[in-house]
């Protein structure tokens, strides 16, 4: 009799029809059946995107695309730039790392982002970076990077800008074609509410020249025999059929909703729950200046253990959220506002997280964050 | 009102009971409720296997689990061997040579297997041979290798010898432990009916000394580390949470059946659908020696084009079975008999391939190859 209601930062709740979809007895890939179903989806990611350049659909968590982008772009001795601003920003320079790149990172204070300029200094100063990696949504932290002003700055150069966007698309704003950026990856378990198990990777012709010239060895995510495939409406190896299936439900009722109003949606429900944060005298853990829409981490009291008060809304209530990582390990909870969510939705996890708070000794005025929340969502 | 039955070699159907499974609302994958069905899952993988390794649980296609193996096996100029007797056989020897394996690549008529014997004569004369590659069952020829022989041969070498066994596991049998293979790599969507999404890997001791000391970049795939997290109960990336609940499911109806049962029932299936190819004038393409339980592939009259029976049996009656590949495109037809499929599957299977041919215009005795299996299985 328990509630499960997944207000985690990925994986993100399945809608019931989506869930239905993933009930459904499987068919075969190399059917032209299967293939209106990728070249629906492709169309579908493409607008989410916002890009003219085919969508690659991987078989892999988002992981395997930012491996796929790093493999494919760099060659070892390569120097690219690595934002490192959180645990998906660890990722890229771990992988750039691995891959042979001599990595310049900048590190960034958890709960900042990076500014244009900082990247802008080191591009002036090294005249030979192959490309940059940057986090779009930093989920770890809650920061969201200025991707546009980023990109105004690399497009003026040589290299290319490679921006995970895992737990952006579809829930924040990500022009790729009009900003210009030049690979953006992503993954089905996020904004497009599906199980994990799907990653995405889309890259421009200016990231494809370097693709084509890359050396280092790589196969299953080879993104030169991706590209062919897709031209052919096609994956290199089985794809995981039964998630891009359910991809094609979520883009179709995402799409009926439309890009913009799921922005105000999120950026609504992300500000509800600040709203109810400083009502219950708590402060939020990210920099004012790059606060995401995608999930808000909110400072614990003094003396609150986040690690049971996360296991606690879990275990006893059925209500997931996520605590912090790390340095911030046991300080934060991070609430997830991605997929098919609602302001109700976030009521509930905000009465919850008061109900754990108040048995965990916190003082203050019970009721008071569901309340304010609850103003502004019918202001 | 079309049927859509798949007796493809993969993927194979999923049964309700599974389909429902994958149908539910999802849990987060760090919570000891994840948990529990990983160490389920392993435990379950571990009798198929037959080995006390951990079996790793890879997101990815079967492709996926066998770069795994090859870019945490070889360093760029390891020399290896690696049988190409078909499709699969073939991917073997592309990734060993795009990882820069020095590649002895032992060229197998399609249809034949590769003997014990071929594979002992280069390693008694190549002395520091790093990896053998092989292929259990070779879905493109339907032909089944003799894994136990080819072990004895391998295992009295420092080679390690690695399985393809994407298609062979819990459909015929593969002593992991007792046969002296050292890494099995396997993937969902054949035996264990699951939608394609998540692949499978064990690796001995053996396999994990060379996999310490190999020098490939990898980092999605990195052993290493998946076998860290599979102690903790954890996969190092956010895993196919949908499919992993799912697999449970599975592994728990395939070991309420027993092993010894399966590999016996399809074993039945591939001689029932063998007697209807023989009664239908019919000859089977692979060679007797080697014939595969897995699947059957028959070679079609002369006059008959396979790429249009396969697509009137699919598109027009709802069976789904393939064609040939390559060479053989359009000259035979594979019936699977992995994963949730009984015998009324094939004569259901049958009667429908007895209806194209006819449609087509090849003269035989209408019925003679249903009644043959029928015969068969009523023995």
């Amino acid at each position: 009799m328990k509630r499960n209601l997944l207000l985690t930062p990925g994986p993100t709740q399945i809608p019931p029809d989506i869930c239905a979809a993933l009930g459904r007895p499987i068919i075969h890939h190399r059917t032209p059946q299967f293939q209106e179903n990728l070249k629906e989806a492709n169309e579908g990611l493409k607008y989410f995107f916002q890009t003219k350049s085919d969508v690659l659909i991987l078989t892999s968590s988002g992981t395997g695309a930012m491996e796929a982008a790093v493999s494919n772009l760099i060659s070892a001795g390569d120097k690219v730039i690595a934002i490192d601003g959180g645990k998906f920003g660890e990722r890229w320079v771990e992988l750039c790392q691995t891959f042979g790149a001599k990595t310049h990172v900048i590190k960034v204070e958890w709960g900042k982002a990076v500014s244009a300029s900082q990247i802008k200094e080191v591009l002036d100063k090294e005249k030979d970076i192959k490309a940059v990696f940057v986090t779009a949504s930093e989920t770890s932290t809650a920061v969201t990077t200025d991707i546009k002003a980023v990109a105004d700055v690399v497009r003026k150069t040589n290299a290319v800008l490679v921006v995970d966007a895992i737990s952006a698309l579809g829930i924040i704003d990500m022009q790729m074609d009009a900003w210009g950026v030049d690979v953006v990856v992503s993954a089905g378990h996020k904004g497009f509410m599906l199980p994990p198990g799907v990653a995405f990777l889309a890259a421009n012709d200016k990231a494809f020249k370097l693709i084509n010239e890359c050396k280092t060895p790589r196969y299953y995510f080879d993104l030169k025999v991706a590209k062919d495939a897709a031209a052919k409406t096609d994956t290199p190896y089985t794809p995981a059929i039964g998630i891009v299936i359910a991809l094609v439900e979520s883009l179709r009722s995402m799409k009926s909703i439309g890009r913009e109003k799921l922005f105000a949606q999120y950026a609504r429900l992300a500000q509800g729950t600040k709203e109810a944060a400083y009502a219950l005298g708590l402060s939020i853990f990210t920099d004012k200046s790059c606060q995401s829409n995608v999930l808000t981490a909110i400072n614990l009291p003094a003396g609150i253990d986040g690690e049971k008060l996360v296991k606690t809304m879990r275990d006893t209530y059925g209500i997931s959220v996520a605590g912090g990582q790390d340095k911030i390990k046991g300080k934060i909870i991070r609430i997830g506002h991605m997929g098919c969510i609602d302001e109700f939705d976030i009521l509930t996890c905000l009465s919850c997280f008061e109900k754990v708070l108040n048995e965990m000794g916190y003082k203050f005025n019970l009721g008071a964050g569901v309340a304010a929340a609850q103003k502004f969502f019918n202001q």
